[in-house]
């Protein structure tokens, strides 16, 4: 197979997607190859730089596809798809819908990703929007999907239903959960409790016989690992996934100041780096190690990398386009869902 | 003044409800009292068995008042606050209405607590909508009001601009903050993010003179402090709410777990202990030291105490219910707001 990488749009582009690239391939299948989309002279100036070899000397499973422009985040997304024509990501959707391409990756404007995958990839038929999914993590490490985290601010009933049934393909195919249990994101678990349409969504999931319905659950049990997906409206999606992401950040960064304070608290702290528990205490915390955030109910596999992604965020994203292909969660979708 | 305490409802009732109020008098003025709520027999029974002597010879500024029945978390509000006569929480909010006492303090259901507030002691008049405001943690230590945390699902836009200014009273004459800046929790920064009641009410909160609007405000940037009172409608304020605490549970989870995991680690974890880098973590992430949840607009102080509340807390809240009424909310709230 073939992935699409954007190498622009980023926070660390193209320094870390060319990297990332570069040292994920080992983890890929040997016949997985990569396209790199961004400034050809630019990448392959880069690639000297960091390696003192040309490509072609390094690997023949990475090519390079050119691109003179950029979508940013000062964007209007609607309007860089239609305009931008050689921006970075609208090359990699054009190669992804020619065929060129499995799957496509972008650490770019959301916005311009998720009208992007609808505009030019188009929603699978029978689906009646995609969501844009995040992978979050749990205390026993296996993490659970939310969505949608923004694709959508207003639902409809058939969405919750289509965002549980996509997202239980995924798990099961690409994560190989069995029966993944489902919770509908509210503000108590009683049946009764929420919106008039969230008690219609409660009533509508428990009926499908498709996904393993939970219930209703409380933002605060999202992390405990009693299930693997939690949909919700985009609105409601987006402010739990950053307000997750806040208070990570914030207690983060409260640890390190508390460790850094005084002398004694920088000896107990080297004891703990020695141990290796602020590493895995970190990367247990770290959603980036949970890949990033997808895109469900369009006819290819996109991906959306962290903004703020690192040439190891690269690499497990990379892996994750991988089995994203090869779960055939597409393939799956029309099926199961969209033939009904 | 008079505080009225309920000490049942809460998961530690009435113990540390009773220890609480014991213990907190000293951090209160001399002249102000404090009414418990609960079994007569079993409080002064509690009483006897913590400090082996009877209440008459520990203080004179705390009585009791008898209630035989509790409201429980399984209770459906309305129906509890109708039927459940003789509930401390019903007894509490009675003696609010008739004035024997200035403030209420209850770790019962929450629902009950909205419903009791809004139906026996009555909404400020000109007041839309009574908001539940939730104090968070900042990392700078000064914390921020979110608002609403659950008591409407659906809001109107004069709901958005009297949440605004509700807090910003509280926020200056309880807090002592200046000016606070109010962000209105949104999908993203930009005027035009969001559902089309959301890119009315960044209009409306932006002509408001009396706020120091902000503008709009991502759930990741809630803890930085830029902001001190978050305005939302009461479904996406729950949901953040809830997400943060969640994730804040799960790392503090993570967090132990890794520090006890090796010897190694443990020696790490001791020393860090011994320099109170753990005390003082712990203290900066816990959200209960920030205080209660409030209840703003109505006719008296009312704070709903954490349901796991302890002793300590307790002794929090009792302090935040007497600023609440020495800072004259409820009248500037009338003076200020309502007569409009």
């Amino acid at each position: 197979m073939n992935i699409l990488l954007d190498t622009m749009g980023g926070d660390n582009s193209p320094d870390e997607f060319i990297k990332g690239a570069i040292e994920g391939l080992d983890g890929l299948e040997k016949t997985t190859t990569i396209t790199l989309i961004g400034d050809e002279n630019i990448i392959k100036q880069k690639i000297k730089e960091f390696y003192n070899k040309d490509l072609e000397e390094i690997t023949d499973r990475i090519t390079i596809k050119h691109a003179s422009d950029v979508i940013t985040n000062h964007d209007v997304p609607t309007e860089a798809i239609k305009n931008k024509k050689d921006a970075s990501m609208n090359i990699g959707f054009d190669l992804l819908k020619q065929g060129e391409g499995d799957s496509f990756i972008s650490a770019g404007n959301t916005g311009a990703i998720l009208v992007g995958g609808l505009l030019k990839v188009g929603r699978i038929k029978g689906i009646d929007r995609p969501a844009l999914c995040a992978l979050l993590p749990t205390i026993d490490g296996q993490g659970f999907m939310l969505l949608d985290c923004g694709a959508n601010t207003n639902c409809k009933l058939i969405n919750f239903v289509q965002f549980a049934q996509m997202a239980t393909i995924y798990m099961e195919n690409v994560l190989e959960m069995e029966n993944p249990a489902v919770g509908l994101l509210n503000i108590g678990s009683e049946e009764e409790k929420g919106t008039e349409l969230l008690k219609e969504a409660n009533k509508a999931l428990k009926e499908q016989e498709d996904i393993n319905f939970y219930g209703n659950i409380e933002g605060r049990y999202m992390f405990d690992g009693d299930v693997r997906i939690v949909v919700t409206e985009g609105f409601s999606g987006n402010i739990a996934l950053k307000t997750a992401e806040g208070i990570g950040l914030t207690l983060s960064k409260m640890l390190k100041e508390e460790l850094t304070k005084k002398t004694l608290s920088k000896i107990g702290a080297g004891i703990l780096k020695a141990s290796g528990a602020i590493t895995t205490l970190k990367k247990r915390m770290d959603y980036s190690e949970y890949g990033g955030a997808l895109l469900l109910g369009v006819e290819k596999p996109i991906i959306k990398c962290h903004g703020s992604g690192k040439a190891k965020d690269v690499k497990i994203v990379l892996k994750q386009a991988e089995d994203f292909v090869n779960g055939k969660v597409v393939d799956a979708i029309k099926e199961r869902i969209a033939k009904k």
